[in-house]
């Protein structure tokens, strides 16, 4: 599983990377940084941004995209006891003595887009796979047994601007995609995106949501009965991953090209401007993986914080987005009670 | 003590209020809003901020502060046992029976100021009394009796390009005011200021440092010698408090005054708003005001996110500040590695 999931979070980098840049084709092309973990593992973080010419603040070009990143990461290495016992409340198959540490192996794609039109949404996605082995024997040949594996993921996306039939577009491709593999997936994959992506100070979901999962392995499910038609092993699972995986070129590209060049004015872009600022607060204050990279000593922290605008703004006690007939009020509303699009 | 304390830093909020408006009088004047906590207390943010005119992303105004908070919240209630524990390591004298709750009474004054020309920095503030008592017993006249209180505070400097003259001055200013109630104050509340203010994941303090204590009070205290001259009672603490919060006007108020006007490019901007992503980094992911504050259900949160800056800007790899031989460059030094200023 581990070459195929791999390869797969490889080859859809580089589709979604050639994607947009052919989108937008007098634009600077992405950077792409290949790196090593010195501890184990490997990966390619490919980024798009403008950078400012000399001497000025921003820059001067138009591009569809503001700010971009699109990350493959595949590291492996040991485990301690603690990451153990948090991790068995949802894999009792994994074995723990509370002193022992055991090698893992994690794979996952990774990607926030940005654009620079205020009508064009943000939107992030994240499939990864992760395994657990047991420790090497000396002398054994062929590879370690594995104790536990899991697919995790999900892709959800955060307008400025409410254009409801966008939002049920995106919402219906990711649906079709997991309709494949079991109906009950997606209404509990969307309820499980609007809980998570959910910023508590400030009583709002970051955007409309989309899928979130995790821990989707041959175990019991917490978020899923027991007896329905769903993924279970590790072929099913993929199988489901990659279908996801490739929703999201046309979940999404087709409403990027849509607003990339429609017409705005300085008042969208500060309101833009504004929910960057959400943004930021969400990925900082409560995002798990963001968080635990930053907790992560030898963590590669560009790749990291990669996903946070290239521009925010904070205003005190703004008057945008207050009034329930503006067209920011009406992102408001949706944000403070999501709503199902399917 | 409450009243004398609530006294003070009203009047202090005024002054340096006052100061900022007298500073520029073209200038909007700032916004006071008093509040009431439905639990218990009242409070008064002063908010400078310029709002964009209709159509506009920013306010065309050149204004020598960008966004400024003033605030000063005088609150209590009751303390519930897990808070109570926490507390019980820096003060044996609260007493503790894991189910009782205590009243508590807090009241501080909290300030950041967010000048617009890059060459002057931010600067931050913060003075404030804890009080914790018996509960009241029925048919008891007066007021409760204190188990325990302590004073908290200091005031640090971010600037985005490092002049060494005018941080020797603002550490200077506190010194000098630290050392009336004796010597060992700086030394140690200086140490203290580095170590708080330091952002992790991107290993450099969050600005050139100044002043950080916490629990001040006649019990030991963890980072000061026992045998020596400090302030011990009440009073002593108190009028110590006010030696460092009087020492707030002449410590910054000529940094700003003497940059307000300096002539500035582009470049110094974007340098100055990709310095204003770290203070929001440090104070979304670490600072612990904040983060109590954003998980206190009834808090308000305009008033904790007053501290952010208007705008701020995320580059991946930027190649500012890189080469130690830029301006940008000699900051970043002096944040890696903390000095001696005075």
């Amino acid at each position: 599983m581990r070459q195929r999931v791999e390869k797969y979070i490889d080859g859809l980098q580089e589709q979604i990377v050639s994607e947009l840049e052919n989108l937008d084709e007098t634009a600077p092309k992405f950077r792409r940084d290949a790196w090593i973990r010195q501890q184990g593992g490997r990966g390619l973080s490919c980024v798009f941004a403008c950078s400012p010419e000399s001497g000025r603040t921003t820059s001067s070009l138009e591009t569809v995209l503001e700010k971009a990143g699109v990350n493959v990461s595949v590291v492996h290495g040991m485990l301690p006891p603690s990451a153990i016992r948090e991790m068995r409340s949802d894999h009792s198959s994994i074995p723990y003595d509370g002193k022992s540490s055991l090698p893992f192996f994690a794979a996952g794609i990774s990607l926030v887009i940005h654009p620079r039109n205020p009508f064009a949404p943000t939107v992030h996605a994240n499939y990864r796979y992760f395994e657990i082995t047991e420790s090497p024997v000396e002398g054994d040949e062929g590879p370690p047994k594995v104790v536990a594996w899991w697919f995790g993921g999900g892709s959800d996306l955060t307008p400025s601007y409410l254009n409801e039939s966008e939002v049920k577009h995106f919402h219906r491709t990711l649906k079709e995609a997991c309709d494949q593999h079991g109906s009950e997936l997606y209404p509990a994959f969307k309820k499980w995106c609007d809980e998570y992506f959910y910023i508590v100070h400030r009583q709002e979901t970051r955007g409309v949501g989309g899928l979130f999962f995790d821990d989707l392995c041959c175990e019991k499910h917490t978020r899923l009965s027991d007896d329905i038609t769903r993924p279970r092993t590790p072929d099913e699972i993929f199988s489901f991953i990659q279908s996801v995986g490739n929703a999201f070129i046309p979940s999404y590209i087709p409403i990027l090209k849509a607003n990339a060049v429609r017409r705005y004015t300085e008042h969208h872009r500060r309101w833009q401007l504004l929910r960057r600022g959400r943004y930021v607060e969400f990925n900082l204050v409560y995002d798990r993986g963001t968080r635990f990279g930053l907790k992560t000593p030898s963590a590669r922290i560009e790749s990291i914080l990669m996903s946070l605008p290239e521009t925010a703004r904070w205003e005190y006690m703004s008057d945008l987005g207050v009034s329930e007939e503006s067209e920011e009020g009406l992102l408001v509303k949706v944000l403070k009670e999501p709503r199902e699009w399917v």
